[in-house]
């Protein structure tokens, strides 16, 4: 499957956007439809999809059901938009996500519609951590990320990020993640400087993390440490705040990414694919006990992005059984499988295949050999991105409705751009 | 016009919704549709809207244009999600924009996508002043609401709001607005900190102010004022944002609110009305020297609401003429006309009629009654809300569509409500 | 009176010593020794001292007194380093402080002894403001100057001084001193900024001020100011901090600068002349309702210089009648009337006479006037510095024990350098 | 040697000064004289010194020629107070220092009166670190000292010295000391918390550090570690600062406290005993290439102590030659040898010697146990006191210039005290 070589005018994006574009610079094309995990541009040629909206797109592009009740909701004249006022379509999701989704698995949250993006969940829920405690510092992650307005930007790791701020980023602490510090317990040296009067670490409002780390590099932590780290925060009063905001909504098996690991978070941001059809929405779950907000402490005016709670309710079906879990599971072997063949097939490679569920990755030690896959992935018709501190990995992130075929399709156009990618190195050589 | 007196059950917010929730409690009922200046709840209550999303549906409800529009792009598969991937969508939006908006204007600017939010741009304005200045401190004025991230929240004034933040805010300095020290020339005073090397105020990297401010009040400052902040701006070689969020897409009469004031601010912030249909977008113009963002500095999962780009699309065949421009400054001297009345024929109000535009509001001295006439006028079917730093004034921002009946009929639920309250008033003595 | 020509060699000094050295180079001798308001340096010049270690040495160089007490002490083997342990030289400071002192003028302070720099005892004031009203941040005035540590940094306004912090200096707010707004009364304005919940100003800890600001150029705050902010104080529940560090001790006519305001500000800091000898001390008096510190909460290991602690208490012979305070008065009277006659006479200066009691100054609009003045007075035989954000007040700050053949002489040579200096201004026309 | 049970009254101290004093509880008397390593109460109790002022009396109380010395400069009507002008006092001690210290030592610094304390020294390094490099934040260590002003607060650890700020400290990053993590390369982790570019650490302007931690603990670093932390610093292109304030003065056995680990750091902080004569006095060496100050970029009122300055010349002397550095070394190891016996004739005090020098101590895991030792060798006629973030470190810091018989008496005191603390902790049992 090669595209052709008809290039799309970009001139426009060129002209009139700004500079900060991105990914219209690593995927040089116009975008014209979509559907499921397929993706099709105007020159038509037609692209597998194992980015997903970078995790936005987990039920895959224009779900029929989704389509169905937005055109049902507009045409009824439904509300738009309505800041945070109640509606009809509000009401229902709140209830099916009580229903299909807190109730079975026994948690009691309340929930807040903090704005509609992971920026604004994290900045949520690092203010209810703040309020709740009185106390400033929150603990991060290396390679942490968790958004690029001032607050997220505190407690996220990426130093080009970071200093695009253009003011000290503080009232955060950057501690190594999970198993950062080979053959040293990383969380018995944060318990140490936490509890050491004498360390220079104050005692935090929060500590939070990602489960599974995806701009960071594909680094999952073990559900050991962090059920450890859960321990932690109980012995020492701290609160708990899971990002899932990439890793939640299926996308590493469950629901949440935290299910397996037994953990009972404070606070949990979702975002990302929480709307089922990629439209922008975000949730902040939070204990009851700690949900010490006044009214309107923290607004914005798109809470009540009604049509992203039509599609988010209708999404929630996928989760009304284990069905949809267990397909995951067994998607992520397939891939695995062939993951791990290509790290042992092509040594060149130096790779490490890191991950779980459908959030998967190769690290390789090779400068740049990452991002040249990448590159010819898109050429060969692969949408595939990399991540990680020096770009190092290339990360998978298919829509989970992902089918057999799709995967050996997109896989095959990965080991045909790493032959083409060693090949041209060697040539080079 | 009396509603139904029948309750909407609102059990299903306060048992699961976060206590931050704020208009489902000042407009208690469950809505179900909405069209232009209308919106309807599921007991069959009509409401005429005085409040449009709080400027986020400028062209009313459910346009029937972009109704149709939204429907043939879903129709078509067409990508909901995009990143900030080159979608055919995205680039008529931006080409409409620069033939419909900036040229006529004599604008030049590049068209930055921050995230779909208002703190969102307005974060990203921030940070690129920082970055092409080299400086941190923003210069912001009393009253002004810029958004509830920590970097938009250290600009904004609003008390409540700021102690959210569980932290310090820092690198802004508040300045009086406009009049507010009567009879002192606020900007006289503001130059001279700034210049003077013994103040203790730094040379800020930025200027950011609304050209009306909705939260702070309806504090509309003269275009005089505006002229001067922006020859500080010059002669200091500080940077000047305006952030037209709320005043911008026509809502006080002129696209952006400041062409009248003859100003060319360096970076411009839009978001609320700039989808036309009240979907999430936004977008930061800056001026093209300062568009120093390296790719992805700034980033964010939906800064590619491509439903938003199709309605936005559609909304700017409004300001093809003058048509509309004008349409709105005739309502406007409708509207004012009856306010200065409701001032002259109700002293007890101690009113003082505020605005431009469709931005108008009555700042009343007696403490408490703009909220008791906002909550009388719900309860006769007016959508209506207050502001200001003690939500001393009734704030009116009807969709600029609005027809001289919809203004009647609101103006005169307004005038039965002032009189039920001051006779309850009057009842008390 | 001029002095020889023989210039000194200040190679050691050039060659070894940072280049943060000041006052060698404005005056560039070598000095040998001191005695009441004269100095010679080594080459047999001697000079009248009208600087007085910058408000270090109210009782001039070399009391006899004092010198004796400090020999005696000396010879006893008195401890010269004790920490904060218990020393007879400080029990006799401590006792007599409050019998001389704060019994007299009924005041009641508990006495903390910071560290022996004017930067600790306004450290640990805004310490312990912060620590009683768990607020952050401090009002603090335009032109204001309390020392060079970052605590007290961040209130001090000089942008040069500031810059050399190398981080933003946060915590403070800085709002115009006294008549800084000509005709606008700038604690209207700080009440209503403080009060207004719309302002972006929280509620501050405190307000520090200096009642004249020596640094900040001879701004004599009127008592009225004085006696409105401790009202303001009072009414917001904010606490009130007299840096008293330079206009202390006398150097305004009575002991504390703000007696004849009649306020009792919360925390008092004095320092420079508290020893009398010029040897470094520093206390803080915090109303005992305040002195909430634990043990060691502030520290240093400085706190024991008994030296200065046994001139210190020689020195308060000084305030046991009123006699001193009147001779103080006296001389300033005599100060006045030649500073008034040189404006009247030299119009060029475009001169204004600044201060109180004998904290005196000459402000001049002309550019680096006030610089050529002072550096023509020191090759004449007088010690003087400038002040002000561009140096634009010549300062007048001599030893209080200064009689009138020693001020006259000092006019003297002032009136001659105006004279000199206006010509060669004349004669470059 | 058991001093009378005569009670000194304390009520002067306890009626008027403020609660933060703290030695004058632990050793609750009142000191009259001291010579050597003598000190004298007023009841004619005689106590060993083995506090030295926190490391001020490295040469002992009332040394006779430095006495001398004051006396003869006092009578000459010498200057006492010059702030930054050119004394004979001030080039006599910068001509002998760099001839007796710098030069045969092959270092080359230019020399910075900071202000005439520890803490002021730290601020104008840090200052100049950020200055030089132009970035904010600064390396520090667990259990680090370096003083009690915002700036020097910000980069020390004890977690109840630092809550006295009453505002967040910043732009400091904690990080292990030296064997902190046991078994783990502290340097390895962060060397790569700082290159790592995910890691959320930003590249720091300095790292600070003391070679051994008096406050902390007496925790001495390897001569090794500190070498790699150099070598780090050269690396990544970071200042190192070295604070010898309290080690440095001969303490550890040479007069920089870093000379036998080989390092040159980029600016070295001195205080406390450089005086010689326990008078306050600070110098801040800069690698001239660093030395980038603008003239009175930091200044003070008392960077002119030259009482100071006359002993501290004389002190001098005691560098001449290596006789004192041997003599050190010997009275170490006399020291040392009791103290590992004490360790093991005492199994109960589990007990670790730790230190360099004559910078040594006891830690005892036995909480409270050092206290209750120091506590009862004061009542015996030993002044020793505890250190480390739980108070469970006895320190000793005895003057250097202690004889054989002193070093005797006093540990006889320490054993003798030891055994009754023990003895009663076996009463209690």
């Amino acid at each position: 499957m090669t595209n052709s070589n008809q290039k799309t005018d970009m001139s426009v994006f060129e002209n009139l956007e700004s500079e900060v574009r991105s990914y219209s610079r690593s995927f040089p094309t116009t975008f014209e439809k979509a559907k499921g995990y397929h993706m099709w541009d105007g020159n038509g040629n037609s692209y597998i999809d194992f980015f997903a909206g970078a995790g936005a797109l987990n039920y895959g592009h224009n779900d029929d059901a989704m389509q169905q009740k937005l055109i049902e909701y507009i045409q009824s004249d439904g509300l738009l938009h309505s800041l945070d006022m109640a509606t009809n379509a509000r009401a229902e999701f709140l209830k099916k996500f009580n229903e299909v989704i807190l109730e079975p698995r026994n948690m009691s949250y309340k929930i807040m519609f903090p704005g509609p993006t992971g920026t604004n969940t994290v900045e949520s829920a690092l203010k209810i951590a703040r309020k709740v405690t009185g106390r400033e510092k929150v603990v991060t992650f290396t390679n942490a990320f968790h958004g690029m307005t001032i607050g997220a930007l505190s407690v996220t790791g990426n130093a080009f990020k970071r200093h695009g701020a253009g003011i000290p980023l503080t009232y955060s602490m950057a501690m190594p993640y999970d198993d950062y510090m080979d053959g040293y317990d990383s969380l018995d040296y944060l318990e140490r400087m936490i509890q050491d009067g004498g360390s220079g670490i104050d005692l935090p409002a929060a500590i939070i993390l990602e489960t599974v780390q995806g701009e960071g590099g594909i680094n999952a932590a073990s559900f050991e440490w962090l059920k450890k780290v859960e321990e932690l925060c109980r012995r020492l009063d701290i609160m708990l705040i899971v990002d899932d905001v990439q890793a939640g909504c299926g996308r590493t098996g469950t629901f949440f990414s935290f299910e397996k690991a037994g953990i009972s978070p404070d606070v949990v941001c979702l975002s990302k694919s929480i709307s089922g059809s990629g439209l922008p929405m975000a949730i902040t779950l939070i204990k009851p006990e700690y949900d010490q907000w006044g009214p309107g402490e923290h607004n914005g005016t798109f809470r009540g992005n009604n049509l992203a709670f039509v599609t988010a309710t209708e999404a929630l079906d996928y989760w009304k059984t284990n069905e949809f879990s267990e397909s995951i599971e067994e998607k992520s072997g397939l891939f695995q499988k062939r993951l791990y063949q290509f790290v042992k097939d092509y040594p060149e490679l130096e790779g490490e295949v890191r991950g779980r569920g459908l959030m998967l990755g190769i690290a390789s030690k090779k400068e740049g050999l990452a991002g040249q896959i990448a590159a010819e992935s898109f050429k060969k018709g692969l949408i595939i991105e990399t991540s990680g501190p020096d770009d190092e990995v290339l990360k998978m992130l298919p829509p989970l409705i992902i089918d057999e075929e799709g995967i050996s399709k997109g896989l095959d156009i990965i080991e045909e751009s790493i032959k083409a990618v060693l090949g041209k190195e060697e040539a080079k050589v």
